[in-house]
């Protein structure tokens, strides 16, 4: 068969690689394989009996359900967003201001085609969540990595880092993307006092931020942060949410909350992607926050999750920090993430999956794809406790093998 | 407020330009207004009761349908599809040569992804399907417009045309798009013998072809044709399918069909846009299907929609043939092509709206946006016979005022 596909591939359908997620998502179904790997809510917290209770609706809000719905979002949950992230966002948003996507991942996509040309440089954390680095990278942006520590992005360091890629590589920046709370995959939550300062950079620079927000509303200790929205008098912050984490991830809506300007061109280009997301499941994420089950149902979650953290962190103690491994442990969110000290992480990941335990190589999520080689993002969400510490025993036992010369 | 949004909006973004429909779709809400303007199905034929049955999955496969779906799809509809579409595809695909889509507007961003470079001449129908041209001009696409006929395109145009783009114009043709069954919105059908034709050609220039075939199980006169795929041994043509005109737009489902490789590669891409399709509505979709429910519901919609074409005719002859226009009458599909004649379609397009009934001007679906001055698509499927006659009669008079020196 003469095959034209390949041959007349566009040039970033030949520079983009698969996710190693996706690669390492094929082997899960294997029996008797532990799950550390994907970033999946725990199937015991979906509150399918409430959700389902929204089912009459497709009888008897058929004709609507069924049919095109608007590219900017079902407006009563659009109105009830705006109310509901008032609190975060510091006021309440008009409608104009808020747009639902087909899952926060379609607000990548939609920032890089309102926001990037080739060669526009984006400011990222290092590691980032990668599908944020492979959308703006299918726009054809490049990178610049600023670390983190435990009060997240160090943005003292933002300054010179804008400046030397201004005037030492003559490129544009364009917008700072970060993931605010419990980021992933690092688990470091932004200070309250660098959420400022970083509002006044991105001012001072004409610069304008992302601040992509999936996790925040699961926080295990302490209390929630105003957003960098909330500092944000000038408007060169929109926020991003998620039901994914705290819902569904199947209802495949996120949000955006922002300047209506960039808002509506998102809608623009919103109807080239997808026209609209379905009815369907914004009329029943609707009828479900409506009754107030968005707010009684969350402190399930974060207490199952918080569970799940703290079993890790024992099984963590016991098996690895005996080996010289360390951790972040996060105050919310779905990850921790390993130091793995002098064990290569790409080779403990392949050697894990020999013991049936899967976890992600800190490589996926680098900017530079050759860092990384030694920490890796362990997911607790998704597994029991009693398989949290067998998984912990598994890891430790391929780790035990790498130290012992072959 | 100092925004810095508009500033650093992609050239992209700079170039984009609302839709037209957007625009009229703004006043279709206006009390008595008649629209002949959009795509949608008549609520009426929505198999609300048969959809809904599938309801209780919401309870019993709760977690399955709240959690994270696969990229590719839930594999028992794309199983059902591959056996579904083998009459038409004239074989059945196997699983790793069909793709889910969130609506099949999704499959034309993939394409533009996986294949469109900046510059690359895609071949079009003259007029064609806004949203296409909108996608794939987002990927940097230039177009090149082969003329249709009642057979629909006119293939025997392309070579000259071909080699005329690549000799004389030194620029690279990358993939020839056609909505092949009653074409939006100009209603032709593509011919048997032109499909083989067009087969030929591709094959021979070392081309692509995209079969967009949205309405062509909407049949009302004469039999089904095979694809271009049927004929494309090569494997040359990908086959893309919606459910939204034969079930229901709501549920955001389109699939391709075609090489492995090309299907491989928007799974890919499809990661960074949205991730996976509900699994809720692709759930509930594969259990409308299972039952047999889809193909006992066709002959519902298309006699209801045969019904509205052939009332929309006896109007138009009533009160637009005898202002000197005409009209391609559809064997199937959504929509009438009006040739308004002497008059000017744009100009007409207002003053229909004073007259509280909404068509689009062919403007909006032309390559080049000069052009289509003198056509309008008028949509018969969601208006009863009723009141397709008193639009069609408001047509008329907006006509007649025109026609009367002011």
């Amino acid at each position: 068969m003469s095959n034209n596909w390949k041959k007349h591939f566009s040039e970033t359908a030949k520079r983009s690689r698969p996710s190693p997620v996706r690669e390492v998502l094929k082997v899960l179904g294997q029996p008797g394989m532990i799950s550390f790997a994907g970033g999946m809510p725990a199937p015991e917290v979906f509150p399918v009996e409430q959700f389902a209770e929204g089912a009459e609706l497709l009888r008897t809000q058929g004709t609507t359900l069924l049919q095109y719905g608007t590219t900017e979002g079902y407006t009563p949950l659009r109105e009830f967003l705006a109310k509901w992230t008032a609190p975060r966002l510091g006021r309440e948003t008009s409608l104009d201001e808020v747009l639902l996507t087909t899952g926060s991942q379609q607000l990548l996509d939609l920032f890089g085609w309102a926001m990037i040309d080739p060669g526009d440089v984006i400011i990222m954390e290092d590691p980032t969540y990668m599908a944020a680095i492979n959308a703006f990278a299918n726009h054809g942006a490049s990178f610049a990595a600023v670390k983190m520590d435990e009060d997240g992005m160090v943005v003292s360091h933002l300054p010179a880092l804008i400046e030397h890629i201004r005037n030492e590589e003559g490129r544009k920046v364009k917008a700072i993307y970060t993931i605010v709370n419990f980021q992933n995959p690092a688990g470091a939550t932004m200070s309250v006092e660098r959420r400022e300062e970083l509002v006044k950079i991105a001012d001072r620079y004409g610069l304008v931020i992302l601040e992509d927000d999936p996790y925040g509303y699961v926080r295990f200790d302490g209390n929630h942060l105003p957003s960098i929205f909330s500092f944000d008098k000038a408007g060169n912050t929109i926020y991003a949410g998620s039901f994914s984490k705290i819902l569904s991830p199947g209802v495949r809506i996120g949000w955006v909350s922002g300047d209506k300007d960039i808002v509506r061109q998102m809608a623009i280009f919103k109807q080239a992607l997808d026209l609209c997301s379905s009815p369907i499941t914004q009329v029943l994420t609707y009828e479900y926050c409506r009754k107030g089950y968005l707010d009684a149902h969350l402190p399930k979650i974060i207490d199952n999750y918080r569970t799940k953290r703290d079993a890790m962190e024992v099984s963590f103690k016991k098996h690895l920090a005996p080996l010289g491994m360390s951790w972040v442990k996060p105050k919310g969110g779905f990850f921790f993430w390993l130091d793995t000290g002098a064990i290569d992480s790409n080779e403990l990941t392949r050697r894990a999956l020999e013991k049936k335990v899967a976890i992600l190589s800190g490589a996926a999520f680098c900017v530079n794809p050759e860092a990384g080689g030694h920490s890796a993002r362990v997911n607790f969400t998704h597994s029991s406790p009693e398989v949290i510490e067998e998984g912990v025993a598994r890891l430790a036992q391929a780790v035990q093998e790498m130290k012992i010369p072959a």
